[in-house]
């Protein structure tokens, strides 16, 4: 049985794209495989506090060793994470913001990169120290942009900086493979009209169209 | 006289990299122009709240059909938008955190980044309808980096999405002409070392260098 971790990050409950194209991905899925499990995590509704120097000085000390000031500044940290570890799927639905991630979502990966828990830190391993400790994980990421343009050749290339960015993330921190990493995202919403409304409808499809397939995919190795 | 803003987005106070570049910068400056007028804004220390969905309802709302909770939603964003007005130089000191922005700083930018304020919005603009409503200003990014080789043809080209967003952000909303974005950095932290002595040396020295020349080109095209 897969479990599946949404995080939410638009601040928008109502006309929210990407919670629409979440609900879509999350139907499709459950097409195949009722019983799979979701948690869910709205950073849009319930941002998680920006992480402290306490919480950096917790974080580099050996749990045995925190007093309890560490233990609670860590407490939300420790929250996030046993839902990250608990996921087979991470499926965040981010609007790009300014170019960028919400800050509500960059809150949460900077709570949920943490020392010892996501990561480790080895000198040892030369100019690499870094190695994930989680693995087998997908990462999805569905996203809303109110221009357009932003591929390859396109006349905002280089200005989204919300993918490539999580993308970053979930490969060189969250020990997801290159192939496991996915994105969808509807465009123009600021200019409304028949191509926003293409888009947003091509991008409903492939939300739903990819759940499918990667529940198919995921119940194909099921041991069950 | 020059006014510049400094953004101190580390969540440390002592031992923090990006501090010391900012002072160094700063003091450099004023070796130049004693009397240069610095506004300090640090998000680190205080992060600014994420904006809501109310945030966005009354950013939307002309001025004069706000009612009392809107101003009160948009209060924080009227302070943070009249400090970068007033500036001349934006100084982000701005350490690199999980290969982005610390989230303190993404929520000032979604907090600054507001429209009739900062950008104006037409669609008869065509396919760019956004233009800043910010012009002249300059923005040097300081930052601090706790690997190293993230330049076109290192081993994390592409991993560094902090510079690449704020050169976004800077010129395509706060109106800064390509030339006038300027940045320093430190690198190889989490290795210690001669490397990372070497290179905060050598991002120190920059720093110091480019606050006397900026300052030095402020003052030549001075009024007095």
């Amino acid at each position: 049985m897969a479990t599946l971790l949404r995080i939410d990050a638009s601040a928008r409950t109502d006309r929210s794209i990407t919670r629409d194209l979440a609900d879509r991905f999350l139907e499709a899925w459950k097409t195949v495989e009722p019983e799979a499990r979701v948690l869910a995590r709205d950073v849009g509704q319930d941002p998680p506090p920006v992480v402290t120097a306490d919480w950096m000085s917790a974080a580099f000390t050996a749990p045995d060793e925190r007093i309890d000031a560490m233990h609670k500044a860590l407490s939300i940290s420790d929250m996030l994470i046993d839902e990250v570890e608990q996921a087979d799927v991470l499926l965040f639905a981010a609007p790009l913001y300014n170019y960028g991630l919400p800050a509500s979502l960059k809150a949460w990966v900077d709570q949920v990169v943490r020392i010892k828990r996501v990561f480790s830190f080895d000198l040892a391993r030369g100019d690499f120290p870094i190695e994930s400790s989680l693995s087998g994980k997908s990462v999805v990421v569905l996203s809303s942009r109110g221009e357009f343009g932003f591929h390859q050749g396109g006349p905002r290339e280089g200005w989204n900086h919300l993918n490539p960015h999580l993308q970053t993330i979930a490969t060189k921190l969250f020990g997801v493979a290159e192939n496991d990493y996915y994105e969808v995202a509807s465009e123009y919403q600021e200019f409304g009209g028949d191509r926003h409304e293409h888009s947003k409808e091509q991008a409903r499809q492939t939300a739903s169209r990819l759940g499918r397939e990667l529940a198919e995919k995921s119940c194909a190795t099921c041991p069950g």
